[in-house]
């Protein structure tokens, strides 16, 4: 039905009206005391939601742009990091490095299953020379639904003094990620996955560790450079034109956050993860991630006897809401589905009794109706 | 008066109701057939506005990124290029070029004055070796609304076999920039201007011949590397999650501009370029650029014994009409009036008509009053 999509993706994330209608706002120019207001505000609440005293900047970027920034602003030619990878955004990273010429070692895990923190620990202690100059890890691998133990990774990290540079584009505002208390030296983001917001900016938030490495950073940026961002946020201003119709919006999401209070957020992923793996289970859905490992911020399928695609395309054209599929050689395997942002408990019984609807459909075998919205229905109850 | 904010400065521009409509819509998928349909009319509305064949390729980025991109995917370190610097654009294009360690000569001009194109015509033919790879000029100077003559300098690169490379942010829209009839190879810009849109989204279009050249440009890249943004335009999509929303907008924006047609838009802002122009001598208020290299999209003024600072306050304050002030070493000498994008004969009667207002208010001599809006009058009645 037109104008009834409904998105159960890991982003775009559904956008709340008040957001979107400030979105509708008149422009005002960047270079005013108005804009410097909103910017003040908008940057003390992004310190908050990172948890942190850092700065915190903000690029007309995609994630990827900011996770780029967060790499390319600390590093010079040559320099040595070690990668986390698990999925595509951790492959995405190690790719960003060789663009530039760094040399890059991977910590690998298969697609599905979390990465090894122990392996870290183990390449770190044998770096005695201390050449490996970043570790960047991605926090909720969004291609898998896999949450990386970052913490104890970061752990580590500080015990070897290189920089911990996390990915946390589908973590930030789904699950605590605690920039100053876990060590964390540069946090990147987008802003169309927790933020309850449309795709266009891009969050970059530096400790002051980053900022002595910057110092002496010979990579070369301009756009990306994170320097001007930081000399210009003293003046609540930006070195670029921002989109100032995003800020507008993020003024208000920020604002939503904050009344609905962190642990509360966090709270309503983690219910809403488990209530989506409980129903998955109850239908005969295996999922990919394994429990204790499973994403706040989307579950990833991988069906058998029954084609991921099939399903998914029945929940898309007959119920309008859109699940993502599988990314790289995961494509066709499974199906995605994101509770991220603007989710309600509504927006989980609604994904899940289409899956049912699709299961129906498709005779799985094995699949008995009323299980799925049943199973998850207890889990929301339960908190 | 809240909420009553006229912008006249050379952007973010005004945005019809229709575009900020769309803005608030909500967001879909990008991996969809929605979005590459979407997709597929937009690209197809800007190699119309290009008046071109070539890939015209969108980032989420400002202007600066899209420029940045337009550069750093076509050359290799080392490279020489030419880059014609006669405001803050051109030098802000030179400081690109050398943070990637480019070799860069430039062709100056004071600000507020035009490039000479007799001076690139004798740098390239002096390089009888072709070591030059690229010239770089800005078509409007949106520091001092000086309008360089773009065609001109691109015959004698052509000649070269150099690339050509416009900045072409506040001309676009504004007025005609060819990019196959004058054989630009790279013309970037972005949406905060004659687009209609809030700033958000960067434009790069790409020659053949540029693209022959990326097949060997080393420079480092990611974010920006337009291969990547080629290959998935070819499928209607891109690499990195756009902003959708954005998209939306350009939309609806690209519709009103083809229902107005490239011809009137040029007429449009041409003859409002005149009525701003005629306006201020009519009023005493010297212009920046001398006649014959007034930029369509914005003009620039330099009052004698009258702080232009104070005229652009009181406009402000008293009439909340947004005019620019000058950058770098022109902060506080001039003020910028915008008429760039969604601006109609109105709009330059009422500025100016405030123009008058703060003059009077300020005592300045030998101001009539009456004049300037009398003088713009004239000036938008002969079209």
């Amino acid at each position: 039905m037109d104008d009834k999509l409904m998105l159960m993706i890991p982003g775009p994330t559904p956008v709340p009206e008040q957001v979107l209608l400030a979105l509708a706002k008149h422009p005002i120019g960047h270079r005013s005391g108005d804009f410097s207001q909103i910017m003040a505000e908008v940057v003390d609440g992004l310190k908050w939601l990172h948890q942190t005293q850092n700065d915190v900047l903000i690029l007309a970027a995609s994630g990827t742009g900011a996770m780029e920034a967060g790499i390319i602003n600390f590093l010079s030619p040559g320099d040595r990091v070690l990668v986390g990878s698990n999925g595509k955004f951790g492959e995405r990273w190690a790719e960003v490095c060789q663009a530039y010429g760094l040399t890059v070692e991977s910590v690998t895990a298969e697609w599905g299953k979390p990465l090894d923190p122990e392996q870290f620990r183990t390449a770190l202690e044998a770096d005695t020379a201390q050449q490996i100059k970043a570790v960047i890890v991605t926090h909720s691998e969004t291609s898998t639904g896999v949450l990386n133990d970052l913490q104890t990774i970061s752990s580590f990290v500080k015990g070897h003094g290189a920089l911990m540079i996390a990915d946390a584009v589908t973590s930030l505002g789904a699950t605590s990620v605690p920039m100053d208390e876990w060590n964390l030296d540069v946090v990147g983001s987008g802003s169309q996955k927790g933020f309850m917001l449309p795709p266009g900016l891009g969050f970059v938030a530096v400790s002051p560790k980053a900022w002595a490495a910057y110092a002496h950073a010979k990579l070369p940026r301009y756009y990306l450079d994170l320097g001007k961002y930081r000399k210009d946020a003293a003046k609540n201003t930006t070195p670029f034109t921002p989109p100032v119709n995003m800020f507008f919006a993020l003024q208000v999401a920020l604002k939503m956050m904050r009344a609905e209070g962190l642990e509360n957020i966090f709270a309503r992923h983690q219910r809403q993860m488990n209530a989506t793996r409980a129903a998955m289970k109850a239908m005969g859905l295996p999922l990919l991630a394994a429990d204790g490992y499973g994403s706040p911020a989307i579950t990833a399928v991988a069906p058998i006897n029954v084609e991921a695609e099939k399903i998914r395309s029945i929940v898309r054209k007959r119920f309008d809401i859109a699940m993502a599929g599988g990314q790289d050689h995961l494509s066709g395997k499974i199906f995605r589905v994101g509770h991220l942002g603007f989710v309600s408990d509504r927006d989980i019984l609604t994904a899940i009794s289409a899956l049912e609807a699709a299961l129906q459909e498709l005779s799985y075998e094995g699949f008995v109706p009323g299980t799925g919205v049943t199973a998850a229905a207890k889990a929301l109850a339960a908190g």
